[in-house]
């Protein structure tokens, strides 16, 4: 089936927004099985929307329009479409009730337009809006069908994913379910060429979208109940968990810094951070999913050399021999981390981030992220490409996160380098490199698969 | 002049990417004074990008194109649009060259159908591309305009800036330039109030831009000259900073940690950071900035209360008696963090950044920032809508850089309360509130305006 994406919106057309709604959509309706040939933005003006909808009408099924159905005279998705569909609007008393109550919890007095958003269509129906004053509303007519969403994502996306894809299955007679797998460590094409077999389904489907330093992989399925499509997203994910194995690091919908969260809480273990380049990034994606402060309660952000050696006691023979990008420095950092906040796990990051400090034998792109654990140290050193300041931090700190989930499930870091302390404590300093191992041994207490 | 954006590509009907292009270009159009009617994203489909050109070439004038210039069979736009235009595409022996260059130069062999992108109209002309391999093109018939341009933003954007927009005031006999003021501390309904008189003119032209915690101006100005534009953008930026006085934060596109780290280089002052409900961001901010090392050394994530008495020397009794979120705390954190590294100033955020953790008393979206210098502290009490945990964090850095940023200039921070430690040391623990002045006097040098 056909489909079509319309957003309404003069603050779209004047670039004061960005259009997030149209690339959520054309991602949900891709995986639901719609071709889309077309998104458009139109302004809010009657003429030239009800142009936009005879023509789109001509050439697709479904119609899925976000915006302009606020209270004021310029919001006139609903009237408009609602014409066009041959159906008209009627007062909902149960919104109504829900406006009065949205303007007196806050004090205000509600004015006349507002009570437009309590319209909603005769012979099709609305969708309610959890998180706002303005229900959407469904046409149908002739075998072609309008989905209407409020413009603000986090009113819209909901809607859609909890009322338009039952709707939608409904229309076919069946149930739709997705699942999303994310990858790191391997780039896009790399991956596609591995998985290539599996993209070209037509149910189960199974499609890429490379995000900043991974990638995810969204299956959908539909079938005759809401358990066998999600058995069947299941069964189809299996097929590429075997082909990438631990390269997946979530089935979930968890990013990587909730994945090492949760990891973590499952070890009861804990975490302390040393930040140079990153200056705070690391620090700032653990703090940001919601119950970090169990696991993680200290970083240190070590721009200069002499807050390395303050904070963390890298000594400053280390810094002056090898620099304070070096596989040597990253490790006191993270030996100091650890040892500060008498925390399981210390995990550093030291680099150049750019644009300038780079040399030919340290490029900008140059990172060193060390991981922890008693005695014992895990280095790695990457080499992101120069894509700028903010994609070099980025990298580092997948690259580091990546490198504590491998360690938490006891498996192996591709190019990472094991080393011990030498004398008595653990923040004692040099590191002697043991073995090119990969894997801080006493730690890997789950098996690999 | 009616303008029309349509951006071709599968990945964007797919939602693989966001349409940030569209955006952009949106936001140079309306401030050239263009008039956007339409945005549309349609597929590398010739039959699909022939009609809709036909459609397009109807109601606007001005047709501007991004993406399917690459060297693949799906990239159709250039001959599509050429002949559309009644144009013909031939080879370009510099635009071959610079290919053959390219591929060389990675040690790659150049295949046939990349020569393609080495074609440029033979009556319009062709638009180099300083950051990629394929050129844009610009075709003209009868009063009617189409630019080509790549779809990556870091190509097609400065390729816009530097060439399209002479171009396209060439086309107008004129010279085009703007001018961006950036305010900190009023929303942008307030804003539009307070300058509604100057948002009406048509040259030169401004328009504000709603951003996360901020709001932007966009001054554009059109005259025989570049000079003669920027000084009437000039002349129009004083009657805004007339009203918004110290509002306006910076009016050479420098964003606010930028904004700071210049003021502290200027002052020959140093920073320290001390963070717990923003767990790095603040930092990351910081030494986002490049060579912000000259003034920023030193940041202490303390998430845990034990990290606060040990990073920073926040006294027990203070923890237990006002608790973590609380102006004492914050003001012993900035004491701290700016003792512990030497620094002339400390800066602390403490709050509830959500979803748990809030009460009535202190609920999620209350944050306490402090700002030392010296035996002197002030603490700002904020209260963010609670819009989401990544929100409160966002716009308690906003505040805190504001602050920051206040403090350099000798202005006043609307809300504030100065303070000064009492005992013996900077650090040394509890502070009396002297005065409600929303200023530390002792380094007010610079008088307001």
């Amino acid at each position: 089936m056909r489909a079509e994406i319309i957003s309404v919106g003069t603050e779209l057309l004047l670039g004061d927004i960005v259009n997030t709604n149209a690339q959520f959509l054309a991602q949900e309706l891709a995986g639901l099985g719609y071709e889309v040939y077309y998104q458009t933005v139109v302004g809010d003006n009657r003429a030239r929307l009800r142009k936009l909808i005879g023509e789109a009408r001509e050439r697709s099924e479904l119609l899925v329009f976000t915006g302009g159905l606020g209270p004021t005279d310029d919001d006139l998705t609903k009237e408009t479409v609602a014409e066009a569909f041959g159906d008209v609007l009627v007062r909902d008393a149960e919104e109504e009730v829900k406006l009065e109550h949205f303007f007196k919890k806050r004090g205000l007095s509600m004015t006349e337009n507002n009570r437009k958003q309590a319209l909603v269509p005769k012979r099709g129906q609305k969708i309610t809006n959890p998180n706002g004053t303005a229900p959407g509303a469904y046409f149908r007519q002739g075998g072609k069908f309008a989905i209407l969403l409020p413009g603000p994502p986090r009113e819209m996306q909901p809607m859609f994913t909890e009322q338009v894809v039952p709707l939608l299955a409904a229309m076919q007679d069946s149930a739709i379910r997705s699942l999303t797998l994310r990858v790191f460590g391997l780039g896009e094409s790399e991956l596609e060429s591995r998985v290539a077999e599996y993209l070209n389904g037509s149910n189960p489907t199974a499609a890429l979208y490379a995000k900043t330093g991974e990638v995810h992989i969204r299956i959908t399925a539909k079938a005759e109940s809401a358990e066998a499509a999600e058995a069947m997203c299941e069964d189809y994910a299996r097929l590429f968990l075997r082909t990438l194995g631990d390269l997946v690091y979530s089935v979930n919908g968890d990013n990587l810094e909730t994945t090492c969260v949760k990891l973590l809480i499952e070890e009861g273990a804990t975490l302390a951070t040393a930040e140079s380049c990153t200056g705070g990034l690391l620090g700032e994606r653990i703090t940001g999913v919601p119950g970090a402060s169990a696991v993680y309660g200290y970083g240190c952000i070590t721009y200069a050399n002499e807050a390395k050696h303050d904070m963390l006691r890298v000594r400053n023979a280390t810094l002056s021999q090898y620099g304070a990008v070096s596989s040597q420095v990253a490790a006191e950092m993270a030996f100091g981390a650890a040892a500060r906040a008498g925390d399981t796990y210390g995990m550093a990051i030291t680099g150049i981030a750019g644009p300038d400090g780079g040399s030919t034998e340290k490029p900008v792109g140059l990172v060193y992220i060390a991981l922890a654990h008693g005695r014992e140290v895990l280095v790695k050193k990457m080499n992101a490409p120069d894509r700028g300041r903010e994609h070099v931090r980025h990298m580092a700190t997948q690259n580091a996160l990546d490198m504590l989930r491998r360690q938490l499930l006891g498996l192996h870091v591709a190019g990472a380098r094991a080393a011990a302390a030498r004398g008595a404590g653990r923040a004692a300093g040099a590191c002697a490199v043991r073995a090119a191992g990969g894997r801080l041994v006493p730690l890997a207490r789950r098996p690999k698969g």
